[in-house]
């Protein structure tokens, strides 16, 4: 067995070298780039590079949200477990997720649908959410962008990056729907993504305002 | 915005007759077929086919230690939400995760080395795990290499999928030098990986004993 590097900030600024290298001549633009090379980062998957779609100045909308201390809604605990807890803590944000909420789990049985569409609109109806966060379900993410269409308020930025072979391609694809409402969205097109990824973009636009190691 | 299926189990289903279909003429032997199945319905990534490898008659020995209620350490808190708590309670198996105790922190800190790995040297004295599930520190999987090489007690399964750019692949690599010992391990080659595939394997063997909806 090799030496190997066993500190963590040594890990990620070697990994990062590692990407930049690899990316060779490929540059993103300013704004999004510490975004998407976190992404990849936490992926070891440079199909992110081009899946990654940043729309109606998500990425500023974002980052006010964040400043200002507004809610997450994660449609994952797992998400929760992605995001560095002390970044948000630095903010005075919280991370909200009804999935697991007993009402939740009994109300989707009773209807049978998915915990998910009933958690989203649990979060919707307490309407103090700044970000949604959806790193699993497409028919949370269906449910978020039909209330916004029927008039549910704005939010500052949809993560929208359902994983998987039923919907979660085009759930993402019905966010195009929320152009006209000018509604800021960063999105993982096609069937990749994930709460790794969710985390992902949620921690760099948090270390973009602060970070302790 | 169209129609979708809104209905868990009818999700689950259709996507597994999804990836059915664009596997084609591949097949998989009977005893690891669900569980690449199952990786590639998680991470929505068809490359996992070729990367995934189990050795030592690993699924066996992983399903004897889940039906016998053993113990099994995550070495990130993302395992634990991937991993289906009810399908671990039908077997009275607990998860346990060391990295965010008090104790680890401070000793991670005073030494400069991962929280990852302090946290295994806890797991290992404990004494008391079945099977290892590292997800995302190859630091945690060498320093399991090392103890067990170093004669400490074998486990029944050590599943390795740290992800990452930066020893990742070397770490699981390293999982060679466990073929002497017969240590059977599930191991995802080159720098992919991660915590929700790990969930997905241990789900996989979990779901092989018996599920609820």
């Amino acid at each position: 067995m090799k030496n190997y590097i066993n500190n963590p900030q040594a890990i990620e600024k070697r990994s990062f070298e590692i990407i930049g290298e690899e990316l060779g001549s490929i540059h993103f633009p300013e704004e999004t780039d510490s975004i998407v090379r976190r992404v990849i980062h936490t992926t070891a998957d440079f199909e992110y590079a081009r899946l990654i779609e940043f729309k109606n100045d998500a990425v500023n909308s974002g980052l006010k949200a964040l400043a200002a201390g507004k809610k997450i809604y994660a449609d994952t605990m797992m998400i929760k477990s992605a995001v560095n807890s002390r970044a948000m803590a630095m903010q005075g944000v919280e991370m909200v997720n009804y999935v697991h909420d007993e009402d939740v789990r009994a109300e989707a049985k009773e209807r049978g649908v998915t915990r998910s569409t009933v958690a989203m609109e649990k979060a919707i109806k307490n309407g103090d959410i700044g970000i949604f966060a959806i790193g699993n379900a497409p028919t949370a993410l269906y449910r978020l962008i039909a209330f916004i269409k029927d008039g549910a308020s704005k939010p500052a930025l949809i993560v929208g990056a359902p994983i998987g072979f039923v919907g979660a391609a085009e759930s993402k694809k019905a966010l195009d729907e929320l152009d006209d409402f000018g509604v800021p969205y960063i999105r993982i097109n096609g069937r990749k993504g994930g709460s790794p990824v969710v985390g992902a973009i949620l921690n760099a636009l948090l270390y973009r305002l602060g970070r302790e190691w």
